[in-house]
């Protein structure tokens, strides 16, 4: 299960659609690699700008500063950021090493301090990328690691079948078997269908990997929106089942499972935020012991049974609440079948396998699924022969460990492992859910934070995400295993059936050697899956269904909105060198430290360029000799930090206009005293503002600046005073940031804040 | 009562501390006027400049646009900002009309544009400066708008004493009559005294003023503090017991007052916020319909009492809580005199009166002491002849309506002059308590948002913190008179001690003729209010006088810190012209339309200005050449955002460093590669940042450059992506806004922002 955040591959590029990596996580999809036309576009762009922007070296030369700041700060002066210390760093382009920090944020408030404190304890150091290992597991670790989550559907899967079963009372209970045979086939083939997604997806196929590439986007969405419904709901079914094994040892904490199940997320949160790893042989020990001890469990009771010539112990007579019907039976169906659920966990992972990957990946699964049958048609039987009926206090594989062992050693374990390895199924959950979203913002279907790898190598944001989601539906459902289960199957199964699906679409295209034999095992199991899943879905429906369905379209129509936004974003941000060939003008960087002399500042005459209305408004330099600035200081009064603002404004060289807002005609001319005081050094307008107000007629006379001269880059230098405590802020009226909140929606418009600390 | 925001006065010079004019409001005070002194260092700073920053028509020549925009935006064009149109404005300096908006605030969302609309219907619209009116009052029409609050206190003054007294029974009530002739005796005692003030301070002398002017801050602070604790405490009190008339009218409404409080309270602040004016006729209404009802009752009363020899009538037994003691007599006393409450509002508001103004203000002081006597003390007798007993659910006031009229029209005219009155009295306080916060702030006492009038000319931040705490102290009480008395008594008296005893200081000082009465009649006024307050502060202490002395010693607390923070703030602002002349270097102003040429930038080197710590962190830049900047723009990718703040960076043609966070090597050679791709054509810097944080690696490494030449002036230039919807911004990393936080800290770090709207 740790596999997700262990198999790193270097490469990510994302234009073959991950479908050939298994989408292993990378810092760097933060910036996606650009492709031959983009790099094109990119070195005609740095033509034109070469055209103007003179040379290169000369604009080196004016450096003040050496940017590889050798031994700043020297480890004496360094001031600790959130995470402590700087760190250097190994040589990137042939540069001396750099001075960074690790930190993520700089608040060095106390609050922030504490916090980040609080982190460290919790979640301990961050980790580098480099951090990121690439453990193989041998088989008999992988085995357990990667199936827990479908071994431990035994725990709920048939509890889930008789519950239905049992409501036609007696009569119901005798469906049991059938319905078992038919779910265990259904094992089967759908195993024998993974076995080939293994084959054609050695770098791991998730659903959404393969239902995208083989069926397209919305295909993809929806098998990613089962992922992640299904992921979501294993967490809350595992731990409201895990508390199920657990109270029926226990009775007395009946009461409590609401706020324990809570605080065991809030566990997991911890555990994943800090990154589980290396975890192996740890999380082998659950899932061996479980499947010990139900083997056991079975062996035992069958012994029993076989005792009594395996004539089935009479169920107590029970009062049918409804007559057997196709429904029900169908319905008991769909609930056994979860017991499949976590089915797909190795195919996702085959990576983590040592080599040959895929192989050894293939005889983990068959294994996995031959003891997953084991279990569950042992369970069954096991029920069925002796008599067991599900009830509310305590769970089936609890009674028949009561049987089997009575109260002693051997039955404490059988709870203890079974409430072990559901810990641990959801684990899993926490690995693959923030795997699923990195994917879907890799694809820009999904907000982008979720491509951010925490400090600590975790996808923090999906990690959260997840246990806010599980939490509120463990709780909204008071931790109770059996309203969960409808919802459950929805997504499992439309996520298989897709994936599936695209199973057969990829053969189909292949056409290797015995495709037709893959082709035949994918379309049986996608058509199984297909089954079960429309028999859920309606079976289901008003039980819950609905709601997952609800999620599923939602969730589609959202990430399709959400691609459409990055979309126009990335057309809007794509660079456009221009076709036709500007009057080139040369700017000349300024004087090098050696003291040679830069040509003047670029103020276009009007007669040059005329206000060309929207064109002019479009954003779209991408060269200086584009841009014309105008200075614009908004200054209240002749103190040090108007002055200084005044004084940055001048120090750039650029045209300047000081703007001063005044409430009156008396104060107006006393200010114009003043400015003249001064020496009327640099161009001034006042602007009265009759109603006192001043953000709206300085943004208003801005705005009639701009739409007299669209072609002039704007830049509002506002001095801005800078209180140490956040209470004094009240004493003075922020105007910078209203200022910039009210600017903001205007065009090329540029906003510069002067700090002046107090 | 409106005369606060009716008398203008035009000067606003601070510096006489507003001791000659009543310290009328006026926008001007947000900027306060230059001594002769700032003025030379203001005129020493400009000289340095000019020696630097070259010919000011140059830079005026330089500049692309015509400042005085004449027929910018043309009236079609003219897009509707928070208030709506654009106003063409009076000349002001020689200029051709400026354009600019009625606005307060350009927030164009829709929720914005609703509120302002819901605004404008509630408030109006909004009023220049130059409607603050002149007007004056007949004396006739003075007299009931400025005496409103004293009068009203009849309402409750007395029956707050006798409420006292009847705690011991019929015993104390006997005590009523020479407690009144005391309290009686005490306003015609101030009412004297304020006589002084108002030939003293013939525009307006508030008891802040003349106590600051007289005694110094503290007692100023002093005065201020009582004011505004008494001003809050009349609208609740005045409320409370105008509500107690209306239920002795309407017993059912009882149970509601608390919420009809409410509204009446929030009724007067929007009353208020739309700046109540040239109402001095309507309000004369109800303050002369008072006193005639109340001068009517007396007379039936007293008539009634003649007939029956003035015998007075044996009031019921009543069990007395408690003996009569010297104790309990101070405390009616006490209370007794919040009968005298708002007696100083005449000296306030001497110059509304009509010339000459403080003989018309003394005349009318003395028809309102005589008018508030005869109320006083007529209310008392019939009192003590109907043998009436306050009790709580029926004013005394009621009673005697009912004695003297029955139930008729009589009545219920009495009981809606009282309520009216009362609401008038509360509608006083909307106009002194934000002048109060005015003329504090004005003194730097208090945060300077209390300086703006809003665009109704209403000081609406002020008239919110009264209703605020008005109404929580309402609500608080339960909407009764009787609890809030004692806390009242405090607040008034202390204002009229501090002030009277100002008036005494300020005749030993002046020593005009007949200065001996003056000071004498003053002298006499402050010892008696020092007696009552002395009285209540002691003999109420427990009952919640306690309370107000705490919220006094707050109060004066707070506008200290602020003060202190204000002077700190003020110093680190002020100008410092550098006494050593700095080897100057000439800056020409940017190349002007005719196309000369200016000199280079500014790239010190090294040699010239060492790294001088701590001396060039300050941030005391006062003229251009004193300021080095270099252009740092952190750059995420080579898209038209990165690109266009790069140009915007080259296009200023000061030294340029492109910086690049990155968190692999991998990925840093390949951004290596696309930079030079572009063709390099600036110096980059690529920072790793292992733990993949973006924020603090910048924020070091900007501070690592700081620390390597503090004498630069570093300007980060970020390109921020500006969405339309608010809920796509989740779908970015706002980075640039969390820089801008991280660096805010940061000395002489200047943060620009290129937006890119998308």
């Amino acid at each position: 299960m740790p596999c997700v955040t262990l198999c790193a591959v270097s490469s990510t590029d994302r234009d073959d659609g991950g479908a050939q990596e298994g989408g292993a996580p990378s810092p760097d999809a933060l910036l996606p690699a650009l492709d031959a036309e983009q790099l094109g576009v990119l070195r005609r762009v740095g033509r034109e700008w070469g055209r103007v922007a003179g040379d290169p070296q000369a604009w080196r030369r004016a450096l003040p500063v050496d940017p590889d700041l050798g031994r700043y700060p020297p480890a004496s002066e360094i001031r600790p950021v959130r995470f402590g210390r700087f760190v250097p760093v190994a040589t990137v382009g042939g540069q001396p090493p750099a001075v960074e920090t690790a930190g993520e944020d700089t608040r060095t408030s106390r609050l922030g301090r504490v916090g980040s404190g609080v982190r460290r304890v919790l979640l301990g150091a961050p980790l580098r990328s480099t951090a990121i290992a690439h453990e193989r597991m041998r088989k008999l670790v992988a085995l357990p690691v990667l199936s827990a989550d479908a071994l431990s559907s035994v725990a709920y899967g048939p509890e889930a079948m008789l519950a239905v079963l049992v409501l036609a009372g007696t009569a119901g209970l005798r469906y049991s078997v059938p319905i078992a045979v038919t779910i265990t086939f259904l094992m089967l083939a759908v195993g024998v269908s993974y076995r080939q997604t293994i084959r054609a997806y050695p770098h791991g196929g998730g659903s959404y990997i393969v239902a995208t590439a083989n069926l397209g986007r919305l295909p993809g969405l929806a098998a990613a929106a089962g992922l992640m419904t299904d992921y979501i709901l294993t967490v809350a079914v595992s731990i409201a089942s895990g508390m199920a094994a657990v109270t029926s040892a226990i009775p007395s904490l009946q009461r409590d499972i609401v706020p324990i199940g809570l605080a065991v997320i809030a566990v997991l949160l911890a555990g994943n935020l800090r990154g589980v790893r290396q975890a192996g042989a740890l999380f082998a020990a659950p899932t061996y012991g479980f499947v010990i001890a139900v083997l056991v469990l079975v062996a035992v009771g069958l012994y029993d049974a076989g005792g009594r010539g395996f004539h089935p112990t009479a169920t107590p007579r029970l009062t049918a609440t409804e007559g057997v019907s196709v429904l029900l039976v169908l319905r008991a169906f769909a609930s056994g079948s979860t017991a499949m659920t976590g089915i797909e966990a190795i195919s996702n992972a085959v990576p983590v396998f040592q080599p040959t990957e895929w192989r050894n990946a293939r005889t983990t699964l068959t294994w996995m699924v031959g003891l997953l049958i084991v279990l569950f048609a042992g369970t069954v039987a096991l029920v069925h022969f002796d008599g067991i009926v599900p009830n509310p206090q305590e769970t089936v594989l609890s009674q028949l460990a009561h049987r089997a062992f009575g109260s002693g050693v051997g039955y404490v374990f059988t709870q203890a492992a079974t409430a072990a390895i559901l810990l641990l199924a959801a684990n899993t959950a926490y690995n693959d859910f923030p795997r699923v979203l990195y994917l879907l913002a890799r694809d820009l279907q999904a907000p982008r934070i979720f491509l951010r790898l925490g400090d600590r190598l975790a996808f923090s944001n999906g990690i959260v995400l997840l246990s806010v989601a599980a939490a509120a539906i463990y709780a909204a459902f008071g931790g109770k295993t059996a309203p969960l289960i409808p919802l459950y199957a929805v997504g499992v199964f439309l996520a298989f059936t897709l994936s599936q699906t695209g199973m057969v679409v990829h053969w189909w295209r292949l056409r290797d050697r015995h495709w037709r034999k893959s082709l035949t095992f994918n379309a049986v199991g996608a058509l199984l899956s297909a089954i079960v899943l429309i028999t859920a879905a309606i079976t289901k429906f008003t039980q819950g269904a609905w709601f997952a369905a609800l999620i599923v379209g939602l969730f589609i129509l959202v990430a399709t909105r959400i691609r459409h936004h990055y979309d126009l974003v990335a057309e809007a941000l794509a660079l456009h060198p221009h076709a036709v060939e500007i009057p080139s003008r040369t700017i000349t960087p300024p004087r090098s430290r050696e003291g040679a002399t830069p040509a003047g500042a670029p103020v276009p005459s009007p007669a040059l360029r005329a206000p060309s209305g929207t064109g002019a408004d479009a954003e779209g330099e991408e060269t200086p000799e584009e841009i014309h600035p105008l200075l614009i200081v908004p200054i209240a009064a002749l103190d040090l930090a108007g002055m200084r603002a005044l004084a940055y404004a001048a120090s750039l060289r650029q045209p300047v206009l000081a703007l001063h807002i005044s409430p009156s005609a008396f104060e107006a001319e006393r200010f114009r005293e003043y400015w003249n005081q001064w020496g009327d050094h640099l161009p001034l307008k006042i602007v009265l503002s009759p109603y006192r107000a001043i953000v709206a007629p300085l943004v208003n006379y801005i705005e009639s600046l701009h739409r007299q001269r669209p072609d002039l880059t704007l830049t509002v230098i506002l001095p801005e005073i800078v209180v140490r405590h956040r209470r004094h802020r009240l004493l003075h009226n922020r105007l910078a940031p209203r200022l910039r909140r009210a600017l903001r929606p205007l065009p090329k418009i540029v906003v510069t804040t002067v700090p002046f600390h107090v």
